[in-house]
């Protein structure tokens, strides 16, 4: 498996997927604004891996206290610079709330340490440490996720999935692609079938990729083929991840996940959401509420630099969609698969949060 | 309007319908190889186009007779010459039925003719006469079909339409565009959401490029995002064309119909297929018995021959899908809407046939 986020020697090492798989470049992130234009401009993506580069972001912020604030070394000038750098942070992204559980997990940390009066040098080395834990946390999470998961399909089962929700999407193995790594191990998988998911490319670039580097059977479809494949040949399930998880167990993923649940509802095939508990957002009551982050419509209308469309022309390009829980035959988090979700399912399995 | 295909000098010039909307080219055939070649390349596509120009190529073919065939001179070396340009062309594209039915049509023709033993100069100027009756029969069916199927849309209509069915697919102002165009200017239309269908970006690169020469309010979209555009904005129609219609009303069009299908009956929006009757094809009793082109994969995992999947990468490239009848809201000919599209319905409206 590729390291494709790494601390070292006070830096954040980040693999710039934007460039995969024809570069394999490293972008050296020396502060959380380094961080946050990262994210911002998707050089790397995937809830679970945005939120752990945001705690690392924030744990770089702490690292520069001594020498980017000078004559300010008080809590008070420290807590400022905090402030902003977890601004920078949540505000790089809208639709993933594992980016804002991060930095808040980071900031109420960072308010405990500067409560117990340490030095600027413990508050950062602590503030690392916290963020290491966040990167644990997921890794531990992927693993669980990718047992529960697989115990769903079929032996030999031929799969659909969409955008990436790889290694490349978290610290670990992957949500939805975790599921059908581990899957493939047991013996579960027989084929699995990415949609390149339009305009990034994540199944084509990224997905695919990770699939041929394990060498699991994969044959790339363009998103518009699913619904043939689903009548045309057998389709076990659909697997996805997702960005945000709303109180009634609807859930935002990348644009065209909705979609594609309607296609495997209309074909009577599973569709399963596999996500980490720290995407669920209680806070949200449904999916109508989760904020849908429209990018720049230069990327719909070109690729690479080059022009698609004729000049001047007008696009849409909303990132995410959402899928509303009945569409979602399972959702699958590291506490637990939720069967049918819903609002009380969600509840139970999070337990105390 | 642009003069997408014409004949000059004894030769077809066909736009380069692959590079627009950067290039305006124009291929000069000069015999029914070329224009084969030019179908199968797909230079130009769309199922009435592809008709129209298989009846020129079929007329070069003709005009070929005297100098072509030295020593041959005769009806049966004629015939010989006559027979390979038809399955040239017939072999082309397999899924379009026009392409049939315009060679069929051609070839009656020149078995009337030289039964009747006319001289190479009589048979060559009756066959491209031949042609440009086709040519201008798919001009009227588009009239006929744009009023009636403009009929079908309230005023200021929000539509998505699919792949091109433009002038740039047929001979007049095309098939479902065709619509589209009638309707805006009879103030039915606010605003079209063309899909840019991967993986040849017909929507994007020929559909877009004709809505905004004619100033018709236009926003592309990538295919992945028909569904959010269902659930989030008002859209009061989908309209497609079709390659081929099997003798129970199903119908193949460009991959991608099926599913945009399935979304809009799970929105309740109305879908409708407008086609000339020479996509009819009486002889294939459903959808399943309709061929389906299976393309390059280069066309998928490439564009403009930059690899946009890692090296090595399996892919599918199923050129159409099949949308089953019972999906369609209306199926609109030059002969009448089909309403519910049915068995029944298809013959009323053919009449004779």
């Amino acid at each position: 498996m590729i390291r494709h986020i790494y601390w070292d020697d006070g830096s954040l090492y980040i693999l710039d997927q934007r460039e995969l798989p024809l570069k394999t470049r490293f972008l050296r992130c020396r502060d959380a604004d380094a961080v946050a234009a990262a994210i911002r401009g998707m050089a790397l993506r995937g809830a679970p891996l945005i939120g752990v580069a945001a705690a690392y972001g924030y744990a770089l912020a702490a690292r520069h206290l001594r020498t980017a604030t000078p004559g300010n070394g008080s809590a008070g000038g420290w807590r400022k610079e905090l402030s902003r750098a977890e601004r920078a942070l949540l505000e790089s992204r809208p639709t993933a709330v594992n980016l804002r559980y991060a930095v808040e997990r980071m900031k109420e940390k960072g308010r405990q340490l500067l409560a117990s009066g340490v030095t600027a040098g413990v508050l950062a080395q602590s503030l690392k440490h916290e963020a290491d834990t966040v990167f644990e946390e997921d890794l531990a999470a992927n693993r669980r996720m990718a047992e529960l998961g697989a115990s769903l399909l079929p032996p030999r089962a031929n799969v659909i999935t969409y955008c990436n929700t790889g290694a490349l999407a978290t610290s670990g193995i992957g949500t939805a692609l975790g599921v059908i790594r581990h899957a493939w191990r047991r013996g579960r998988i027989a084929h699995v079938y990415p949609c390149e998911t339009r305009p990034y490319l994540q199944g084509s670039r990224l997905t695919l990729w990770e699939l041929m580097q394990e060498k699991i059977p994969a044959t790339l479809l363009t998103d518009n083929m699913a619904a043939h494949l689903m009548s045309t040949e057998r389709i076990d399930a659909v697997l996805v991840g997702a960005d945000r998880i709303a109180a009634n167990a609807d859930t935002a993923n990348k644009i065209g996940t909705y979609g594609l649940a309607i296609l495997a509802r209309h074909h009577g095939i599973p569709f399963y959401v596999v996500a980490p508990s720290t995407t669920v957002d209680l806070r949200i009551p449904n999916g109508r509420a989760i904020p849908i982050e429209e990018r720049s419509v230069r990327e719909v209308t070109h690729l690479r630099g080059r022009a698609l469309a004729p000049a001047g022309a007008k696009a849409r390009h909303p990132a995410f969609d959402v899928t509303p829980h009945a569409l979602i035959s399972a959702i699958v988090t590291e506490r637990g698969v939720i069967r049918p979700p819903g609002r009380e399912g969600l509840r139970r399995a999070l337990g105390s949060r």
